[in-house]
Parts: C-alpha cells; sequence; structure tokens
C-alpha cells in the first residue's frame, strides 16, 4: 500500500507549480504508458500499476522503477473518473533553449485555453507531421493532465514550447505568417506549405491585437452553412490538411 | 425561490429517460438561448433567468414562459460547472418519419459515443452545410445537455434521426456511401459530393463489420507523421471541407 505522504506527493502533480518545481508530469493508462515506454522509455521515472499490468509488462520494463499498487491505491492517486490499470510518472524534457526549425511548418497557439483543445491539437499535428509547436503564456498548460491525456502519446513527439508572441515573432526573420482568420483567402487557393508558421486563435476572440501586425498571410476555412464558428481543434485540423 | 419539486422536474431532464417522457430538453447560457430566440422560438416552453438576463431581454420574449430565479435557484437546476444567467427548457421537435433528402451530402454516425464530438459534429455539419445527420442507436443522445451544449446552437438547424443502420442502408437506393476508412483514396482524388452519405466510424473501432458492406467508396485523410488515428470531430471537419 503506498503511504500517506507518496499519495500526497502524486496528487500535488495535478498542479502547474508542483509539476515545475519537481520536473515531473503524470500519464495514465496502459496505452500511453506503452507509446512512453517505445518512444520516450529513458522519461519514464516510476511507474505505479495493478497487479495485472505488472505481470503482462515485466519484460517491457526493466531499467524503470515499478510499484505493484492495490486498486484502493490507484483509485487515490489517479486523476480520471475511471483509473485505467497503471500511472506513471514522467520527467519533463529539459529544453536548452527553443529553435525553429528552418524548412518547416509549425504550428502558433495564440489563447488556447481549453486543455482538450489543446491536447487534440497536438495529436493533429502528430498525424501530419508537424514537428514544433509554439503557444502563447496563456494557453492550456501542456502537462496538464486533460492535455497529455488528449494527446494520445503525441505529446511524446511533438516539441511545445511557452513564449511571449508579440516578442518572439518579430525575432523569427523571413518566416511567413499564417494567419487562420474570418477575412482571409480560402483555403484552396493555398499550395503546400514547406516553411511557415501557422497562428491558431482563440475560438471566441480570435488572434488578438498584439500578435495580428506579424501576420503577412490570411487563411479562412469556407463556410457553406451557418455555424458562428469551428472549434479551434478542427480548424487546425482542416487547415493542416490542406498545406500539409 | 424554485419549489423543490420543480427543481427535482428539471434535474430530471438530465437523464434520457426522462427527456423521452416529457419530450425536453435543456439549454444553458445566454448564447444559445438567444439562439433558440432566433431560430426556433417556437421551440423554446420556459426560461428560467436571473433577474440581469432578464431586464435585458425583455423585449425579446413576450411570447414565452419567463420565470425569475435567484443564483441560488440557477445553481441547484444548472448541470454546467459554472451556471451561466439563464436555462431554458426546449421541446423536442416532433419528427414525423425521417426522410433523407435528395442531391445532398449527409452524415453517418456510427458508434460514436463521446457526447463532446457528437456535439462538435453537429456544428461541423452546420458550418458546412450538412442538414441531417443519421446516427447508430449507440451514438450519445443529441439532447444530452453536453452534446447540446457542445453544438453551440447548430442543434437547432442540423436535422437529427437515429436508427439501426444494417437496416436503414441498404432501404436507401442509389445513394452513394463514402466510409472514412484508413485504407482509402486520398481525400484530394475526391471532388465535391453533391449526393452521398458520409459515414463516420468509432474512434478507435471504426465503421462496425455490419455497415462495411453498404459502403462503396473509401476516403483516407492522408498521414505524414505519426499519431496513430485523428479525433472522430476532426476527421468529420477535414473530410467536410474537401466534400462539401
Amino acid at each position: 500500500m503506498l503511504s500517506k505522504s507518496e499519495v500526497k506527493y502524486i496528487q500535488s502533480l495535478s498542479q502547474k507549480k508542483f509539476r515545475g518545481e519537481e520536473n515531473l508530469y503524470i500519464i495514465e493508462g496502459p496505452k500511453i504508458i506503452d507509446e512512453a515506454l517505445t518512444v520516450v522509455p529513458q522519461h519514464l521515472k516510476t511507474i505505479y500499476a495493478l497487479p495485472e499490468w505488472v505481470e503482462t509488462n515485466k519484460n517491457k520494463v526493466s531499467d524503470i522503477e515499478v510499484k505493484e499498487i492495490t486498486e484502493g491505491d490507484l483509485e487515490r492517486i489517479s486523476l480520471l473518473k475511471t483509473p485505467n490499470k497503471a500511472l506513471a510518472l514522467m520527467e519533463i524534457p529539459w529544453s536548452e533553449g527553443f529553435l525553429l526549425k528552418k524548412n518547416n511548418l509549425a504550428l502558433v497557439l495564440d489563447g488556447i485555453q481549453d486543455p482538450g483543445n489543446v491536447g487534440t491539437i497536438i495529436r493533429i499535428a502528430d498525424w501530419f507531421g508537424v514537428a514544433q509547436i509554439i503557444c502563447s503564456a496563456d494557453c492550456a498548460d501542456v502537462y496538464n493532465n486533460k492535455v497529455v491525456q488528449a494527446t494520445m502519446g503525441s505529446i511524446f513527439r511533438v516539441e511545445v514550447f511557452y513564449t511571449n508572441l508579440p516578442e518572439w515573432l518579430p525575432a523569427q526573420n523571413d518566416v511567413p505568417v499564417i494567419g487562420a482568420m474570418l477575412d482571409g483567402m480560402p483555403l484552396n487557393f493555398f499550395g503546400k506549405v514547406k516553411n511557415g508558421l501557422l497562428v491558431i486563435g482563440n475560438e471566441s476572440k480570435g488572434i488578438r491585437q498584439e500578435v495580428l501586425p506579424f501576420v503577412n498571410q490570411k487563411v479562412t476555412i469556407e463556410k457553406t452553412g451557418n455555424a458562428e464558428s469551428l472549434n479551434a481543434a478542427v480548424a487546425t485540423g482542416i487547415i493542416l490538411s490542406y498545406l500539409k
């Protein structure tokens, strides 16, 4: 059985402050843990798992600390409504200063606060081979449990960087900045974009005023019906399907 | 102040069984209520609202029963984490038997159980002018509060019909059935589709075995990265952006 202090420690990682201090975040469920074991085993610190999970996975986890726990323990440390066999603590990868890759299309998220949307966008980026996402500081934290789970493991393959966009954007010389907006060119006027930044704004507020001056092309998803707007993740998926 | 029995009655509408018996569902928040007042005022039965909402909207609601309530009342009847000024009971429109419109692209949802996804798909359909959605019986109920709120009002403009797909599909003579699948033709091989059914399957299981025989064209969103799958709503948005 887990000690009270260990339970409390794990629970504290649901808060951004403690994640930052401990440099750890939580992943849950066999599927995403399996993905972590494949893609970034070096970041796995501790796995807390039910006996059945430990039995099935014992050959995969030789170098990693695994603690066998009871269902009661798992319920106490899980952030999910329905705990799912195993939970792991992951190290937040240490980034040595972010550098935008050359000849690449990267995503810029401006004020995307919904954790599910940020997670889904990371998964979409991974589907289309977008390797880097630059977020405004007020986007949902990528290591928030809801974001992590919504990425379905894509978090291990996509680099996410938080910054002040109005300061960071002008420092990216000559990289075309495409803004998703309501008054832009229709998607099918664009060809594939090999080099550039695609800016996705907040669903209700759009791209913020301070960021707009850096947008030098506007793209629009043409509307043939009546809905007022599209979900930010859906819009990102549609635009990337044309540009990538 | 609302009576206990009135509170209990409204709360009961969070359950599908009682929605069916009473033929009512709940919408919440000024934005979607405003949309209802514009699009389907005849379906609005009762509005429960804080004094500030009543004051602002008194000119719009002359024919509708409005009950002024306290914040405490609203908290007791609201299904939202953060109640938002007003809640309304809506009549479920009585459908006289569903007929597929001719020369139209309609959506078919097969086993989409997540309410947020079903709601987002209804909103996407509305954006692209898709007027009808046919759902398998195990899709999330369109009048579930989470679905309703995720539609952002598009629920008032899109017709949704639940049926047994393996029985219903073969009765639709000569309508092309396009399935979203992993082994289909890339999207850009398709032109605009004026007449047909687009089938979206469950995110992890795909289109079910019993439905597959009725699919006569397959479409695929090409993957250039590594994610295993796309969210069902995102996939729907991407495909409709090419087909509509």
